[in-house]
């Protein structure tokens, strides 16, 4: 039997539902080809701020840094939304990727054919969409300095931050892009808005000076303010995505709305050694917490992840895909995906479902 | 009789072709109402640059400052691309916004009944989106200093930018905003990324603290990947947006894509005081330049626009946008939205039938 060690962030809102299905699910994958999980439980984000005072306990980054992965829930919620910056769920997010170096979030955005009706494109636009975004998530403006509150030579008050990339962060990110595509359909198209940013500039200079050591790659460069109107004109054109944090975050969560089911959609985080860091692309929703009514489904598809990417599992990620379109394929649906003539179930009986098609 | 001196910038590809149908709507309409028009054209963008060597010159910024109103058709094309950034036709536009103190970028998104079929969004989604983004247009990351290429502390190349925005800077977008929504359905979201960034939590601060004088406007907040989405799902929750220059970009693009009509979508950027600056969304289209297929429509409705914003005239102003309306409800259409059953037209015979019409 292989051993590895999880850390687990259930964070606030639904997370603690999606976890507890998730954890079940590569329990049972896990034990069916001979994987043994030793699973630690940490506090994050806003169940932390409650219980220690900050959003990312010392203590939580360091068992997350020694695991072999970590799969985190969703983190926020109204009640510290107004918290001084430092104490917001968000940063402990910020301070949780930065603390385990995952610079790479590969944001997959997929139309499952059974929920080509979930989308709000019409059908002939939607169906068949299956695009990948590498965002790039430990630099340019989320992190970059200086930053804050200053006032100007005319003595207003203002508020400013830095996008800044550097030539290896933006090497780095490209080539993880590039492998990407080269296991998925052979494009790459990079977003940046280098018609205006110096930052941009460098970006796109370095990824076309990389392009050379990937022959089989079909690179393209886009302004992101096309990308943001060709992800709804015809998605359909998009293998593999790569950009910098900021716009990686709007256009990954354009993407994943495109397909209409959030509530389906997982993510992998990754550095260059080290553990990786797996959520689902939804919220902590906290006006369905703890009504058993989320859709696990997102956070059971990152454990997937955490599997594929993080370990190398890729059988048992395997045995958890293939048991999701099970469940979906016999007809049982959450909320956020129900339509006339399926079967609603709730966050649990999903769950169970999954496990009797794992 | 009213006399205005009206600056037409053509500029590149479709430009011209779209100008010039904008031109004669002008003076028609201008014509019924009792107003004289005075018209200089003036180079700028790719025309400028193979003309003078420079993207906007001297010339033609004091034409513009000095004249009643800017009608713009489009700038670029594949010939400057790879342009030094001083000598690209974009930085020409930039230049031309700051030259004229154009803070304000009203960006119209709406579908038309009888164009709703051109989305690629579900009918029932895209009918009655009637969305108008706010983008402020002369600060932010497209201006702030420093900016430009270095090494950083440990000798690696980097490229930077600042995101910089001052209250003063912020409060007078947001009040051209408050007053837009007064004058539409008392709606405004201001979309920051607040969670983040200093620049956003400044901006969510001004806003917020202006909404008391203006009671009669319901504010709200979104984060800018939730407006992304928000966008996709339902674009019809939205009435005014406001938001900053690099966001405004994105989801300006996106909104009006979600249209299905961007041939169609009109802009209009205002200043404290000075001429206003009139242009269509859409791009320099080279690839169809100078073959008449062209859809002038977005122009005509920025010089209905220029009228209306720029000049007060909302006489002339609704005869052009009435014309706009019973030329389609004829049947009429340029490639870019017709479908079976309709009268495809060219640019000019287009503009043919908007001249009958006003
Ligand atoms: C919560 C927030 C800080 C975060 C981000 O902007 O990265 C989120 O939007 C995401 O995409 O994971
Ligand atoms: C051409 C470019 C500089 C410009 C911008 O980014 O503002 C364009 O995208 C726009 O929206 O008018």
């Amino acid at each position: 039997t292989r051993r590895y060690t999880i850390t687990l962030l259930p964070g606030d809102g639904i997370g603690p539902e999606v976890i507890s299905v998730a954890k079940n699910a590569l329990q049972l994958a896990g034990s069916l080809e001979g994987i043994d999980f030793g699973f630690k439980e940490m506090p994050m984000g806003g169940a932390a701020l409650d219980l220690t005072g900050v959003p990312l306990p010392e203590e939580t980054l360091s068992t997350a840094q020694q695991s072999d992965a970590v799969l985190l829930g969703a983190i926020g919620g109204y009640k510290w939304d107004n918290n001084e910056k430092h104490l917001k769920p968000e940063t402990g997010l910020l301070q949780l990727r930065k603390g385990l170096k995952v610079f790479a979030n590969l944001r997959p955005a997929t139309v499952l054919p059974m929920l080509v009706e979930a989308s709000t494109l019409k059908k002939e636009v939607a169906e068949g969409v299956d695009v990948m975004v590498v965002r790039e998530l430990t630099g340019g403006i989320y992190f970059g300095q200086p930053r804050g509150f200053s006032t100007n030579d005319i003595g207003e008050e203002i508020g400013f931050n830095t996008e800044v990339y550097s030539a290896p962060e933006i090497d780095r990110i490209a080539r993880i892009a590039f492998e990407t595509a080269r296991k998925r359909h052979g494009k790459l198209c990079s977003v940046d808005k280098a018609n205006v940013l110096e930052a941009s500039m460098l970006w796109r200079k370095r990824v076309t000076a990389l392009a050379s050591e990937y022959p089989d790659i079909e690179l393209s460069h886009m302004y992101v303010d096309n990308a943001a109107m060709q992800l709804v004109r015809n998605p359909k054109q998009f293998d593999t995505i790569v950009t910098n944090n900021i716009f990686g975050d709007i256009l990954s969560d354009e993407a994943s709305m495109i397909t209409g089911s959030i509530g389906m959609l997982p993510s992998a985080s990754l550095g260059e050694s080290g553990p990786g860091l797996f959520e689902p692309i939804h919220g902590s929703a906290p006006d369905i917490a703890g009504q058993d009514k989320a859709n696990p489904l997102a956070t059971v598809l990152s454990a997937a992840m955490l599997l594929k990417y993080g370990l190398g599992e890729e059988k048992a990620a395997q045995r958890i895909e293939d048991a999701v379109l099970d469940a979906l394929n016999k007809g049982f649906r959450t909320g956020d995906i129900h339509t006339a003539g399926y079967n609603l179930v709730g966050c649990k009986e999903m769950g169970e479902e999954v496990l009797k098609s794992i």
